[in-house]
This record gives C-alpha cells, sequence and structure tokens, in this order.
C-alpha cells in the first residue's frame, strides 16, 4: 500500500477544513455601524479562528512529518488517519460557536474536548503506524511520546476544567468578551498556550531524519 | 491513460464531500439554552454526519484499494468513476434532510436508496475495470463481488422497504427521534449495521496483492 | 515548467466546483409536505444539478486527455487554463439560478452564455497549449478543433438565442416547468443533447496516443 | 523534506480560496425584477470577485514558480506558507464585504490592507527559501524583490491611504457605485492597475530557469 494517496486525500481535507472556517466570518450586514468599527463585533470569530487555523497547521505539519519519516500504511492505518480527519473536521463547528458566543464557557468547554479528542486520535494513529514500522524503524525512534504530548495534554484537560467549574462571570468582560467567564478565559489562553508550544516544527524528525542519512 | 489524475480528482472530491457534511451541524442559535444542553438538538445532525462519514471513508478505502490494483484507466472507467461521486455527492444532502428531520422516514429511506445507487454505482465501476484488464489480472482475482456486497445490498434494499413499510410512529419515540417511525429507526440500525461490516478494510485485496510480490 | 502542478489545481478546482453545486439542493423545509413528496419542488435543481454535473464531468475528462498529451506548460497556459477555471466556477450560480427559478428565460440563457464562454476559453488553452508544442506534436494531431467542437458551439448559440427570442410562456408548463418557456425548454433540451454529444470521450486523442506509442 | 505535500496542500488551499468566493454570488432573489435585469445589483461582487480571482490566481502562479526553484522545505517554510495562505483566506471575506457594500471606504481599504499583508508574507516565505537555499542558488538569483514587487506595495498602499482620506461621496455615483467615495473608486483603480501589472508571470525565474538547463 503506497502512502501518496494517504497523503493527496487527507491534505485535500486538511486543506478544506483550514478554508471553509473562514467561511463563519459574515460580512457586516447593512444596519452595522459604517467605517471599520463595523468589523468590532467580529473580532471573537476572527480570534478562534486564527486559533483553530494554527492547530490545523500544526496537524498539517506534523502530519507530513510523520508520513515522511514512514514506509508504508496498512488498511488499519487508513483508519486511524480518517478517524484523526474525523476530529479535526468538527474544528469548524467548535470554532464558529466558540466566536458566535464570545467566548462563553460551554463553547470553550467543547472546544477543548474536540482538542482532546483529536490529540487522541493523533496518538492512536502514531502508534499504529509505529506498530507496523517496528520500534527500531526511523518513525520509532523519532517519533515517541515526549514532553510535549503530556504537557498539551494537560493543559487541554486544564482548560476544560476550568471552563466548567468557574461559571462566575468576569466582572470587566465587556465587548468581545461580553459572554465569557473567568474559566473560559483561562481556558482559552490554555489552548493559546499549547498553540504556542507547537508552533515550533517537531525538530525530533526533522533531525533524526538528517541523522540518518 | 494514467490513472494518477483519476485518484488525484476523486481524492479531491472525496475529501471535499466528507468535509462539507458537517457545515450541516450549525451552532446553535442565541435562543438556544446555556451550556451544552443547547448540542442537545443537534444529536440527529451529528449521528447522520458520524454515519456519512463512515460510509464515505469505506468508499475512500476501498477506492484506495481498487485504484491500487488496476494497471490504468480507460475513458469509460472515467465516466464510470464520476457515475459513483455523482451519488456520493448526494449523501451532504440525505445526511442533513435525515439530521434535520430527525430520522423521519421518507428521509431515512432516500438516504437507503442513495446508499443503494452508489452501491450499484461501485459494482459498475468494478466491472469496467475488471473487464478493461481481464479476469486473470490481478485485479480480476482479486476483487469478485463477494459476500460482503451481497449482504450489504440485501441490507440496504431491507431498511428501504422498512422505512416506507412501518409508518408506525415509535411510542417512546422522544427527543432526537420524534419523528422516526418503526420502520425508520429499522432502516437507520441496518444501516449501521452495513457500515459495520465494511469499515474492516477489504483484506482480499490487500492478502492476494501481497501473495502476489 | 513541469504540468503537474497545473494538473494537481485544476483537479481541485474541478473537484471543488463540482461538489459545492449540490449545496444549493437545500433540504426541504419544516412546512414541507411530509413524505418523498417534499422532494418534487426541488426536482429543478435537481436536474440543472446533474447537467452542470455532467458537463464539468465532460471538461475534467476532456483536461485530463489534453495535459496527459502535452509535454510541458509555460506561463500563458497557466492563465489560459485559469480562464477557463473562471467560466467554470460561474456553473454553480447559473445552475442554482436555473433550478430556483423553474427554468424561467433570463436564467437558461444566461446558463447557456456562460457555457458559450467556457468553449471559448476551452478552446484558447487548446490554441496555446498547441502553438507551444507545434502542429506536428503529439498534440497538434490529436486534438484539432473537429465536427463536435462546431456543432456544440453551434447548439449552445441557438439555445441562447432561443431563451431570450422565444418568451411565450409554455401552456402547458406546470409544477416543476411554471416558470418556463417555449425558449427555455428549447435552449435546456439543445444544451442536453451538446453534454450527450460529449460525454462519450475524446477517442481521438486516445486513439492517437495509443498509435504514436 | 520533500516539497511535494506543500505544493499539495497549498494547491489544495488556493482551489478552494478561490472557488467559494464565487458562493457570495447569490441568485436573485423572488422578487428581483424579471430578465437579465435581475443581474444588475450582483455587477460589484461579480467585479470584486473578479479581482481577487486574478490576484489568488497570481499567487498561485507565482508559487508555482517559486517553489519549481526551490529543492527542499524546511519547517520554517512551511509556517511562512501557511502564513502566506492565512492572508489568502480573508480573501473571500474582504471580497464578499466589498461586493455586499458597493464599494464602500471602509471595505476597500481593509481590502487593501489584507492584500499588503498578502504581501508582506509573500516576501517572508520568499525570503525563508532563499536563505535556506542560499543567495548563490537558483532561486536566489532568480527571485528577488524588484521594481514590482515595489511598485506594487507602493499602489497598494496608496490605495489604503486613499480608500480612508477621501470620504467625499463621488457625486455621480449611482447604482453600482452608490456607496463609493472618491478614495475608494482610487483605491479600486489602483488595485486593478497592480492586478494587471502581474498577471503577466514572472518570466525572471522562467527565462533563468531555461538559462541554467
Amino acid at each position: 500500500m503506497t502512502k501518496s494517496r494517504l497523503e493527496a486525500f487527507s491534505d485535500g481535507v486538511f486543506a478544506i477544513i483550514i478554508t471553509i472556517m473562514v467561511l463563519e466570518l459574515k460580512t457586516p450586514g447593512p444596519n452595522s455601524p459604517p467605517g471599520v468599527a463595523a468589523l468590532l463585533p467580529l473580532l471573537p470569530t476572527l480570534l478562534s479562528y486564527l486559533l483553530s487555523y494554527i492547530f490545523v497547521g500544526i496537524y498539517w505539519v506534523n502530519h507530513h512529518h510523520l508520513l515522511a519519516a514512514s514506509r508504508h500504511v496498512n488498511g488499519l492505518a487508513l483508519w486511524a488517519n480518517l478517524h484523526l480527519l474525523f476530529w479535526l473536521s468538527l474544528f469548524p463547528f467548535t470554532t464558529s460557536w466558540v466566536g458566535q458566543t464570545h467566548f462563553a464557557p460551554a463553547p470553550v468547554g467543547v472546544y477543548g474536548l474536540v482538542l482532546l479528542a483529536a490529540a487522541a486520535a493523533w496518538d492512536m494513529l502514531r502508534r499504529v503506524l509505529i506498530r507496523q514500522h517496528g520500534a527500531e524503524s526511523l518513525l520509532g525512534i523519532s517519533v515517541g511520546r515526549g514532553v510535549k504530548e503530556w504537557v498539551s495534554t494537560g493543559l487541554f484537560a486544564l482548560g476544560v476544567a476550568a471552563a466548567f467549574a468557574f461559571p462566575r462571570r468576569a466582572a470587566e468582560a465587556t465587548g468581545m468578551f461580553d459572554h465569557a467567564t473567568w474559566g473560559s478565559l483561562i481556558a482559552f489562553v490554555l489552548y493559546c498556550v499549547v498553540s504556542a508550544i507547537w508552533v515550533v516544527p517537531d525538530r525530533r524528525i526533522e533531525r533524526r531524519m538528517a541523522g540518518a542519512e
């Protein structure tokens, strides 16, 4: 089984997910204030779009690296990949919900749950590919589950817990955060921290592959 | 005629179909109940999305296997492939209709009819490719019409018949099944059974191709 | 300049155009009649979708053949290709307009004008590629402008003229044709005739390429 | 790191951006005037769509050339590419806003700001790739920042300034320009001039690559 179609199909899905999220950025209606002030109500949606764009970008870059280190894929890997893409396909929904409700706690919590599910699906795909290639393979020694993975899972879980546990309305929350609670703000900041951790591409694979050449 | 563009184009269509279905998952409106309870009315849509996602995934995986076993494609195969993709392109419509009507019998029946049509189109594509490669080819010996194909066609037909034949409202049907009938519930369960049969990828091709190497 | 990215990008655009047209097929609203009767008002949209699907399919198949016979592409060919894709990108709009107005004369006429523009853009792309490869090349001898091209252009033009010239409401036009005129019905039939002429893939290229091997 | 997936993913995003913009071209409603006159109110949207289509086309063609001259891409280039695609992904939004407001100054100004941001992101991608390949590489000598780049940045900036600085309603602005100001009309014309400059593909790379062979 060659991996080229897995890559092509996944690239298509990644490209569509990352692009259709922007469709939620609706143009201001005819009754909106004149000038650029009309864009102010869109800021929450733009902000949540930006974060999701970065997360999909992270998954695409790491998918790129993971598959580059793989030699072939079996039927199980095809389904593990489809499973990952399923959770990613829910990003446009949660992103739009977060933006429309101006960071209300329930959407922010569900957003984090989907992030957690995608992270778990990513780990399953990684394991399936390693089991197929063997722990001694280039893939096996390159993509172990390291500190970054554990930290992000922890921060996602913490964010979800915060979103649901601190329902107190943030007193100074106005404008784009008018439905936010202390919990949902903490959660959103934690998600941003995770994205910052990962924007640096996974040098481990790049370095080890270079070393193996 | 090389098969690479057929694969690339089909991957694009598969990727779009599987992704735009999620656009039907509309975010809860401003008058929805607060908290995650707002997601409850979306459950039917999510459930039908999940089933359709799996079906498109099955077609993609099997398409992957079928083309991997093919050496070249002629003009007839291009059109047989477009014919298959046409029926798959109707999945977002039927999926959305089933979800919005909470499993009403007519949408569930039409959903099954489109599944039947796609299955027939798949069989036509398979036959066209086999005729071109010869019954003695790797393709010919790998992808015969086996038990799984007959069983799924039978279950689809049974489901469609049930959806239209048992219009009695399921007495206990409330919430996400409030428009469901006994027939439509039976039909939906039958479709799920078929999807479960097929999630296991077609080992026949994988095994025979491995054997032929 | 390799042609692979031109093919990949075009495949993406073809795949999206052919798929988003189906988004116009809106599910019946909550006040629609129960049962499959709810689908009746969708028939015009389904019919126009089907015709446009076939036209996009024809362009994809012929694009496949045209590029298969080309060896390389220059900057001019990239723009000639983008020009073709521009007109194809208007198909979802005209298709939806025809369907929503139940074959009213203006939409049917504009639909034909876009078909004509796409045909002209196709011819320009063909000429650009032939000029680049030389009239003696495989491409030059394979894809001359033959009878089929002239006939389709004529039928398109005839259809457009009919749509605008015979505004008399078809007396028996009811249901899905309630806004149709004699002219728009004639036009739509002519477009269908052209699609039928072309569904047969361009054997000329296939045959000559086979002969050249 | 091979560049093929970067190209495939980018092609997907380019294809989707260029195609979904047309979704903003909504069909005339049931109360619109009969005949082709119903299309008149769509002219601003069609015009802004056409301009954005050309800009995305320009980026795709130049991306094609830039990557053709590159041998490999590192992690930083992947993110520089994602950064470029982010700004391009905002084109459908600004395009639609310009069209719906009939060239009002704020949308036209924001449209120009996104064009400026995309141009800056393009320059960053170019620099990242050149730094990786070395100034003496084929890429380094082919894609310097020339006159065209400086002129377009200047014209974009001039357009944005004009859109915000001349709020006087153009007295004769009627119909499709009924919300336009002198500033916004000047800005739109300047953007069109830039697009005209670039439609001619970047011959420098083509010529130097041909020369290097």
